[in-house]
């Protein structure tokens, strides 16, 4: 739970950021306008409905999307110059082709004439740089001639190319950049206000001030009443490592810093059916199949039975055989969970970070239930629920993605991008709000300008999409009618399919044909917003938790708690541990520990075991938060300077830190 | 001149590359079975034919692409991994889309049957990784369920998306981690063979070695037979401090260092024609002249006459009017040369750096040179000749990029660009062995399966590219026919094409009809190879390029040289210093200096004004070598250790190195 502690002790009170009354005003006054032309019968346009979103970016809960919108603001002055140089080039592009190809007189696949207009040629070099168009406008100047295809490739690698590569790297430098800033800010405050709460539980003892044991207690639970005792306990053995009742300055700042540590407190339990039917538990047969299920081999024969379901789900579903051996595997799956948790302790097992354990256990059940529904179903009405096959189809195939737990080197960069799924949310989030502001301009322009017929339904426009300003054209060509901004659905798709790029220009033309020319504004307008800029971040960020995540070390503070939980000799060493394998450890453990047990430091925590939680679980932004309030640190504590004589020589040279993590 | 020092200093002798012998004698035999089958009169396939350009990276000259190839060659199992992750993930929802949509019956825009075999499906979604099938390949099922869409939509984001992105970051992390290791060696090398050096020369006076000055001389003689004698003066003055004579075992290792940095020597010249005709030269109407250039108006006025310029060669050029007045234009240039080189000394307005002097000179003596060879053929034969005029209108245009040199901030970009241009050409070299290896394969599949025609010449197969396989296929009805593997240069272009992904799938399935659907297997290679790994390495390249830019500081070593060319008097500050206006400022110095010229120490460099270059001019490889030794420097040399104690704070915590470079 990071933020805990630094949520009571820094998060600021959430001030109206800057847009929300500015929105709030525009829509009042959209509303005002709308009103009095509706009452003289004149239909507007409700333009404010697409600054609706707007609102939902200023939702108390959203304020990783509001940090993401600050950070594409900040973004937009450096990114402006690239842009214009970008857009320079192309225009001294399109100049270039308008001389070379204008007057010869050549003909584009659909007969009209090629590169004649200096407009025309600036969109389809622009569209060029997506490379949507690529390379059907190259084609007729190069069966013209060999040499003009230099041209494009000149072209191609100078604006699609370097071009894009540069705004990668503006828009990363600028993410980061103002990424630390805010961390940094945030880091500051939090220090800022540790220091008002030690002036506030301070009192004088000797020649400095302390804070006692009691109000200290007293903090904490307050801060994170829902800390454990031993938790509070092994805290207190840090901040107080004389074990004097009171601790200095120093030592109190380190709180917030404490309690930002995930500590995963394990709390080793018998096993239920060990305490209700011990003599059965401990059988020797219970204890064969115990070794069984912890054995190796039990992983690598359930890998084996899934290589073969993936064999039988691509074979043909029809033969009955094969329908029956669906019904063996899930039972054979529903076994392997029930065995595990016969082994392991059933509330470890579904652990807070267990996270295949819930995958698989979750798997199985939906399948089951969908199974089984679709199977009454049947049963009764003899008919096939369509959408509960659909949901057993993909459960079942889901069921394969285990296989990637039993190889070591793929459980790595599965686990990074878990990790990294929450903030992808607030990237999604953010998508959201610029399809939706999209999706609304493009309902008012483009509005049942293009139909959809059932392909089974034979209407008189059905092959031009109802409209007959499609007739010949390629859009109707390739059917793609369903592509329209008719509802909030359909143009969210379109939209996504505008994102991917392909066929950009065969979708713009479409809607340029039933629209104005001008409408291509629209979608170049899209492609800067959303290309450009925002997948550009979305790639920074998963850069920088990648690169975060490669060159990652334990932190002074986490140094500190390891060598507190190492001291008092209740650590599980963390190499050992690896997720889905824990509790394995931690029994064996179990055992070892159980025979010389009389330390006193122990007594107070026993029973209990304790592991900093693995840097796969921890969250970028709580990383980044980590890296940067290491940098500050010195400025407010003192015996730093000490340390700083032992950095060996290449942490002192930090001339080159971009290259110090790839080290 | 980075690496003059250090080319004598450090560079190893270059020993055979592992991959030489090994080619050398894969053609041998691949020589000898193609010689025995010929000899029986089977034709074979000469495959080493694709090996060849092994020899070309084995060329001396080549460094630069070796090194790309190890950091490929280095990348390779990192990303394996990955690759593989990545693979899975297609195969799952490859099962997952033929259970889905393979029993639906529904059919494509062509009419074939919709996911029905788990291979199509397969090479369907890795296409759709490129973007190139998209929205086409979802079409069907959306029509269909407008739910299936989402099944698409979470395909895309996982794969395209989030799988493109770790590709780049996994390829960007290993290309500079193992960049730093290959520099890094490279340094230790140096301060190696400095070593040496030093250890040769010294001699023992008092209780330390030294090296004298007459040594060190010859020494510097010998390694820069090129270097100015008052730039040797400059260095001798900063190795030897107190003008001993000798110099210590420290100030000797400098050399290397000292050497790499660009000392750019100025030779405050008198223009050529004050010499040959003082009174014309000073005369008030010259110096009049002389003021005018030196105007900032003279440049905006010039920027204005550019772009009425661009206005005219927009315009129609039929028009007899217009094309005079590109004479006028041409004039006006001309003569905006002449004033410059009137007003400037000709060899400072020439020098080594002043890229937009020698472009702009370039530009007009070559449009004057095409405009009157073109009019002189004209008069002659009463006939345009193409080519000059393509020639011409190129150059005309160019010309226009001359006003982005007006504006700071487009400027900055484009030095950049202009910096990491020599190492791009590396990338040039890396891509063209790469399409030559794949141009050769795809001859030799490909050769004669799909013929041009003239568009002009109605052969009867024409439309099919003389393939009747093609017949209604998509590659024929776009005019493809033009993308064939007949020869060296036509594939490159298809290779381009492939590389902009745009219509992979076209292409891919045009060559699929034409030979046999393993085809596949080639463009699938070729994606992987060229987009997944090459593109992947530029863009990391790029990005690396535009952080070591930003974060930018001198080091000490320039530090060390500045002070003393500050000390003697003969600096030039390097922020009034601006590239193009340089030659305004020494002026302008020269003048001030004159009057009060009596120092001593500026006795024996009078005349000389230095300067260290500015960043703007040094490579990137050059930046980052200097990163690199900066870091390993204090473990030779003993007086770093007092430096340490005066570092900030922040440049002490070098434990978030990723965001010290974006402060």
């Amino acid at each position: 739970m990071p933020g805990a502690g630094q949520g009571a002790a820094a998060r600021p009170q959430r001030p109206e950021s800057p847009e929300e009354p500015l929105a709030r005003e525009l829509t009042l006054i959209d509303l005002i306008i709308y009103g009095s032309l509706e009452t003289v019968n004149i239909h507007s346009v409700r333009w404010s409905r697409a600054l609706r979103p707007v609102f939902l970016i200023n939702f108390p809960e959203s304020r990783q999307i509001r940090r993401a919108f600050r950070s594409i603001r900040n973004t937009l002055p450096d990114i402006l110059y690239v842009f214009l140089l970008f857009m320079f080039s192309v225009l001294i592009f399109s100049l270039m082709a308008l001389k070379l190809f204008g007057d010869r007189g050549l003909k584009t696949v659909e007969g009209s004439p090629y590169f004649t207009n200096i407009l025309e040629i600036a969109f389809e070099l622009y569209v060029l740089v997506t490379t949507a168009n690529s390379p059907d406008v190259m084609m007729p100047a190069y069966d013209f001639n060999w040499w003009y295809s230099l041209y494009f490739i000149t072209y191609i690698i100078i604006n699609t190319y370097i071009f894009m590569s540069v705004f990668l790297a503006v828009v990363y430098n600028n993410y980061r950049k103002h990424l630390k800033n805010e961390i940094r800010k945030l880091a500051y405050l939090k220090r800022h206000k540790m220091t008002e709460a030690f002036n506030i539980l301070k009192v004088k003892m000797d020649t400095e001030f302390v804070v006692k044991e009691a109000p200290w207690r007293q903090l904490v639970k307050v801060v994170a009443p829902d800390i454990s005792s031993s938790h509070l306990e092994l805290l207190l053995r840090i901040c107080d490592e004389g074990q004097k009742g009171y601790m200095d300055k120093t030592n109190f700042l380190r709180l917030a810093d404490l309690l930002n540590i995930q500590v995963v407190t394990i709390n080793v339990k018998t096993h239920p059916l060990e305490t209700w039917l011990p003599r059965v538990y401990q059988s020797a047969a219970s204890l064969l199949i115990q070794k069984m299920v912890r054995h190796r081999i039990f992983v690598w024969v359930y890998d084996v039975i899934i290589l073969i379901n993936a064999i039988f789900i691509a074979l043909d579903e029809k033969n009955p055989l094969i329908s029956y051996a669906e019904w063996l595997f899930l039972s054979l799956y529903i076994v392997e969970i029930l065995l595990k948790l016969y082994t392991y302790e059933p509330r470890a097992y579904f652990g807070r970070k267990q996270f295949w354990n819930w995958f698989d256990t979750l798997i199985i059940m939906a399948a089951l239930v969908a199974m089984v529904a679709n199977a009454t179903i049947q049963s009764a009405r003899k008919y096939n629920s369509q959408q509960i096959l659909d949901i057993v189809l993909i459960l079942r195939i889901l069921r394969l993605l285990r296989v990637i737990v039993s190889i070591q080197r793929f459980r790595v960069i599965v686990t990074t991008l878990i990790n990294i799924g929450p903030t992808m949310l607030t990237f999604g989030g953010l998508v959201l709000v610029v399809y939706y502001v999209f999706a609304i301009i493009g309902m008012e322009v483009f509005h049942g300008k293009v139909l959809f017929f059932d392909p089974n339904f034979t209407a008189p426009g059905a092959l031009v999409c109802g409209n007959p300003a499609l007739e010949d054209s390629i859009f109707a060509q390739s059917r793609y009618c369903r592509n329209n901004f008719n509802d909030l659905a359909s143009s969210f798709i379109v939209l996504v399919e505008l994102t991917v790029v392909n066929h950009f220009t065969l979708l713009a033309n479409g809607f340029a044909l039933v629209t104005h020319q001008v409408a291509k504004l629209y979608f170049i307008g899209f492609h800067i917003v959303v290309v450009i800029l925002i997948v550009n971040i979305f790639i920074a960020f998963i850069l920088e938790a990648f690169f975060v995540a490669y060159s990652l070390e334990k932190s002074e503070v986490e140094t500190a708690i390891e060598k507190k939980i190492q001291e008092l000799g209740v650590g599980v060493q963390e190499e050992e541990v690896q997720d889905g394998k824990l509790i394995d450890n931690v029994d064996t453990k179990d055992c070892g520990f159980s025979g010389d047990d009389g330390d006193n430091k122990r007594k107070s925590l026993k029973g209990l075991y304790f592991r900093i939680a693995s840097k796969k679980y921890r969250t970028v932004d709580a990383l980044l938060q980590r890296m940067f309030e290491s940098e500050i640190a010195p400025e407010d504590e003192g015996p730093s300077l000490d340390e700083i004589l032992n950095f060996s020589p290449s942490d002192i040279y930090p001339k080159n830190p971009n290259f110090e993590n790839s080290a």
